[in-house]
Parts: structure tokens; sequence; C-alpha cells
């Protein structure tokens, strides 16, 4: 399927240089043996739900799912340092490749000795292809079958980008885990629309696995089709005749109400096969990761801790907690009561509504810091009660201390 | 000379409340032994110079000066977690009154526990009289005999400052070493004006040294006077007459040339007391307190490696470094090499760039703690010179190396 009189009709590659990346070098061993990062092995699966506990094996470490990981866009979780990260257990994070591309550079990253140690993080990196974000940020977007050409966001250079250039540059990076380029579709879609754009993105998928250079990183399929259950059942099928390392079930978390996106979950997790990761990119709040891990997730990226953290909200298991609101003036107590965090064991609300009134850099990373705590909390929860064979009580109680508490959407 | 009579004449106190603040209680022990907190002791004086290496005890620790303090002005210093500054090493900071009592007031952080416990820091604070920036920051100004009244640069709320509120609001905030409220007189500066105003100086320096209410925190009166060298000799006689644990010299780094805030930095520390710290407020670049070390000062404080760090201006013993700089865009290098901060360990100039590019809070946080872990290397590397007698020649070769590279003003 692959074409590769393709790869000379790039006008300017992703990376900024006029002629393609120079692969890695081929990892032949491996690849003769047809075994790739990551292995994955369920350790235990729920009863009654679809949740399911498992490991994760990477060339930098072992994940521990079901999986939350820290959005690094710009190669830094935004305002914390990767020790920090560390310190609260995050084995994987996330790399926008787009991001990367525009700025600074794939070739400089390279040259500093990938991703990793350009950004000083020796765990685990996941990138996303760039096709999220040329969709959605570039402008003067033209998609066509072998490609995406759009202008820079930053400053307005023309780029293109294709299946090949995609996984070249995140093969540059030294990504752990990559993703194939696909197209996004939005919310609504037309059923014509997301039928043609479903094509387009099978047809990248086979071209990104052929363009593949080692399987010392894992490659995975990303699930489309909109919100049409016909479309979302040919996808899986199609990229599990490809064959994936692990699956992505991409196109939700754009708006739809959440039961239609746990519904199209469903229906993608019950049609995947059984041995290989499930990936639901984008989301999401605590109450909709515990409603995919029960329809049988095992990983999630979101900037919901981090963004909150830095808009001065909380995460906390009585619901979001607004820190800058007045009735913290005067409280004493930590952000949440019992909490482990940095943030927690040294600071009151009244000190961290203080910094965000004052403009204090400190309030965004302690908020941050004990949101991404708390979301870690809650993932390894998760999987301890999967293991223990409590997890559909655990999710109950979650749910009902934390609607409790909190009248805004979840 | 302290008028009983004024203090029912505040119209609105400092804190923000309509009465004077509750004194904490007296510490009658130690008062009748006349002995108050910090004790110092010189350990070694140069032959050839004025620097001196000593040991100043406060009720958070033992500070060995010659000493950087940074500046925590709004109860964190910028960018910085309490932590990081103790593992760069950092004994002290400073606290702004002003700062912290128009924003969170200082009832909330007595009721806290006391600036160290709402900030988290459990060592040394000095903090200023809050008199700096009621001058420099607030508007509508009003200066009478007994204090100023002026407008809060948030609010625009009403406020009065007296000797006895700027002892009150500091003893509240739980201060190791308090300075007495005095008006710091622009550059240049009318004879006239200065001599008027180095009267209500010494006044209120009376009033402020009647009205502290326990030894456990020191009390530093501050030389006034400006240029002028009658000035200058008048205020520390009378300061001494007085009698405080530590003189600041206050008034400098205004403004004036170098050469001249170095005079009138010798002037005074020639007239100084041998067996009490001095401070230079404000001051200042490696170089300046290099020289101010040499004439005797043990003590500074200086906004200048944070707000550095944050603007990516990074100090080097070969002098400044702009990081953001197209010239660092593919630099592999750290900031500094030989460093052993957290930033020269793990980044590269081209990502620490790049964060500054990319508007990212890591950048800051990285170049900020670079440059307060360099203050803290110079200030130690002083120490040890004085201690070892190397002194004079520490002193050249530092500024011979760091001029060699940098044309700006040091």
């Amino acid at each position: 399927m692959k074409n590769k009189s393709q790869i000379p009709r790039l006008r300017r590659g992703y990376d900024g240089q006029a002629n393609p990346l120079p692969s890695p070098k081929r990892n032949s061993g491996s690849e003769q043996a047809g075994k790739s990062q990551p292995e994955f092995t369920v350790l235990r699966k729920d009863d009654i739900t679809g949740a399911r506990a498992g490991n994760l094996t990477t060339r930098h470490g072992v994940i521990e799912t079901p999986v939350f990981m820290p959005v690094g866009t710009q190669g830094t979780v935004k305002t914390m340092s990767p020790e920090e990260l560390k310190e609260i257990g995050f084995g994987i994070i996330l790399g926008n490749t787009y991001h990367l591309a525009m700025r600074p550079g794939v070739e400089i990253i390279r040259r500093a000795g990938g991703l990793h140690r350009f950004m000083n993080w020796d765990r685990a990196i996941l990138t996303d292809s760039g096709g999220y974000q040329v969709f959605s940020l570039a402008s003067l977007r033209e998609i066509k079958e072998d490609g995406v050409t759009f202008q820079s966001h930053i400053d307005g250079s023309l780029h293109f980008l294709s299946p090949e250039s995609a996984i070249r540059i995140q093969e540059g990076l030294g990504s752990d885990i990559m993703m194939v380029l696909d197209e996004c579709t939005p919310y609504p879609c037309e059923h014509d629309y997301a039928c043609n754009s479903l094509e387009r993105s099978l047809q990248w998928a086979i071209q990104c696995k052929n363009t593949r250079s080692s399987f010392d990183a894992a490659l995975f399929g990303i699930v489309q089709g909109g919100t049409y259950a016909d479309l979302r059942r040919k996808s899986v099928e199609e990229l599990k005749k490809i064959g994936f390392d692990g699956y992505a079930i991409g196109g939700l978390s754009v708006g739809e109400p959440r039961g239609v996106m746990l519904e199209n979950v469903e229906l993608c997790t019950s049609l995947l096969p059984e041995d290989r990761p499930r990936y639901l990119m984008g989301c999401g709040t605590p109450v909709e990761i515990l409603e995919a891990v029960a329809r049988g997730v095992d990983m999630f990226d979101c900037v919901m801790p981090t963004r909150n953290g830095r808009n001065g909200t909380a995460f906390t298991r009585a619901g979001k907690l607004p820190i800058k609101n007045g009735a913290y003036k005067e409280d004493l107590a930590p952000l949440e009561k019992g909490c482990g965090c940095v943030a927690c064991r040294g600071y009151t609300r009244a000190y961290l509504r203080h910094l965000f009134n004052a403009n204090e850099i400190l309030g965004l990373r302690l908020v941050t810091y004990h949101n991404l705590f708390f979301y870690h909390w809650l993932m390894a929860e998760i999987r301890r009660a999967i293991l223990e064979g409590t997890f559909p009580r655990f999710k109950e109680e979650f749910i009902a201390g934390y609607r409790s508490q909190d009248s805004s959407k979840q």
C-alpha cells in the first residue's frame, strides 16, 4: 500500500527541512522477530464491568494501567519539573508532535539526543502524530490523499504533513509510543464526511505502518468514524487487519454529550482485541475516566488537571474547588484534607488563594501539582480496586462523593 | 522620646484594622537581660580590605555572613518553592511588609501562625518596615511627624503607617529581623530635604525601638542622609546612641553612580560598630556585592537574580548570558559549564531558550534557580576566601573573569 514515489513530492517537510529526515537505524533483529514494544499484559479483568488492570512495557519502563498521561505539549508539562512528575509517580507523559515540530523544530531535538534528553525526562513518552493540531490550530489547510498542507500558527510558514513524515518525525523525537496520522472529525459531522475521512485515515494508517523503520517504539492505530456505529465498526475491523501495537479511540471528547461518547467507547472496546492496550484520546474528567475504564479503556491523557491548575481550580474527592473564590480567604485548611501532596502538606487554602490573587507563579505550580497528584492517585486507586475485585464499588462510591459537592460539569 | 499619646490618633492601621494590633507577649526575661537576637560574631576580618566573615544567630538558625537574602516580596520568592531555596542553601529570605500588609493582610498571616508558617518557610526572615514601598509605590502620600498616610496601590484604600504600627506589623508577621521605619531619600536629593528627612527618620527610629515588645526578634536601625557625608556621619552617630542589634545602610542603590555608592558605604562602615552586622539594602550586582563586602558589609538583598531570571538573563562567572538570544538556539551546552545547579545539570541552553520562546513557566523557574544558586555560590566563595585569607585575590580574579565577557553594566 505504501507508495514510495510520494516521498519525493514532499514540498517542505513538517520538520521545517527541505528534505525528509534520515531514518534512525533499523533494528533488524527485533523486526525479524516481528516482536515490538510495548508488550502488554492484562493482569486482571473485572468480573462485572469491562475494566482491566495491566502492564505495558516500553523502552523507558513498565507502565501500570489504567494510566493517566500528563500533557507536555511543548516539551514540558506546564509549570512542572520532570523531578516533580517523577515524585508524584508518573511513568509516561505525552508530547505534541505538531508543537515541537513548529518550535523548536525536530532537528535540534534530534541533535540533543531526542525528546527525552532534550526535556530531561527518562521515563516513557507517547507522541501524537501532529494531525489533531494541524486540523485545529493551523490555518490554510489543504487536505489531499497524500497528506495535509498547512501554515504554522506561530509564524505562518508553509508545511506539509504526510503519513510518512508523521512517523519519521516521531521516530526523530525518539517517541516510545507513536500514533498514526489521522483526521479527527468534529462533532457533529455528516455521515458522508465522516465516511470519506475514515477512508483516508485508514489509508494513512497503512502508510504509517509501512513507514516505521524500527520496532523499538510502539505504533498505535486510531479508531475514527464520528458517532456513527457502522463507521466505528468498520474502522476497528480495518485497523485490526492492518495490526497495531495498541489502539487509540479518537474523535471523541470533542463536544458530544457524555452519553454519546460512552456509547461509542463501549462499541469500540467491544470490538478491539483484548490483548492490546486501548487509549481514549483527550479524556477526561475524573468521572469520565471511571466510566471509560469500566468500558475497557487503559490509557488517558487530558490537559484538564494542568489547565485547571493554572486557572486556580483544584480537583478533590469532593469535587472541584475554585481556590480564587473569596470563601477561601481565611481558610487555613489544606486544599484537600488527607491528601499527601506537596501542596496539601505545606500550604493552606488562604495562602494558595493569596498566591493566585497576587499573580505568583508558585500558586500555579502548587495547584497543578495537587491536580496531577490527584489524577495519579485516582488511577492508582482504580487499578488497585480492579486487582482486588472491588472496582464497581469504588467507582460508585467515588462518583457519589465527587458529585455531592460539585454542581458543575464533572 | 516615645509619645504614647500619638497611638490613639491612628486613623486606620497599616494592617487594615481600625485598631492597633495587640502586641505579642512581652518576653520580660530576655528584656531584663538586655540581650536580644541576633547574636553576631565576627570570625575573621580580612587583613587588607574591610571584609568580614561572621555568624549571625536568629530564632530560625545561624546565618553565615556575608550573606545574600532572596527577596520574597509577597510571601514567596518569585517562581521558587521553599524546598528549592533550602536545596540551594539559603538560610534567610526577605519579606516585604508593605506588600503583605496590603495583600493578604497581616491579620490572616498572624492567624496562620505567622509568615513562616503561612509561606512554609522554617528558616529566618528579615522584614522591611514597609516605608520604602509606601514612598515608591503608594499614592497620595502625606508625610507628617507621626507617620505617613497613603493609598494602597492595589485598591486605593487609605492607610496610615507610623513607627509604632511598622513594628507591630513586623512582630505580627513573626519577623526574625525587623527594620525601623525610615524615609529612603531619592537620588539626587537637596541637602535641606535630606537633612529634614533624616531628623524625622531618627525620631522614628527611637519610636520604633520603644515600640518593640520582645527581644526575640532583632531590630536594625537604618543609616540615611543621602549622599552627604555630614548627614551620613550624623545618622550613624545618632543611631549608635539609640543602639540597635544591627545597622542597615539605606538610601543607596537608588540610581547614584557606583563610585558614589561605594564612597558612602565606606564612610558608613568606617563609623558603624565592629561587633554588629551591617546590611546594604537593595544591593546589588555580583561586582557591587564584592566591592561592598570589601568595605565591611555583611548582608545583602536584591531582586536582581530573580527578576533577571524571569527575564531570561542568567548570571555566570563570565558575565550575564541572555538566554533568549538567537545565538543559543542550537547550543547544547548548559547555562554555565561546571555549575552544579538543577538547571545546569539537566538542561541545555537550547532547551532553556525554547522554554522562554514558548512562554513556558519551567524556563522562568530554571533560570531563576540558576541565578539564586549563582548568588549563593558567590557568597559562599567570598566567605571561604575571607576565612582563608585570600579574599583580595578572589575578588580581583572574579571581577576580571566576570568583566571579560560582559559589556553591560555589572
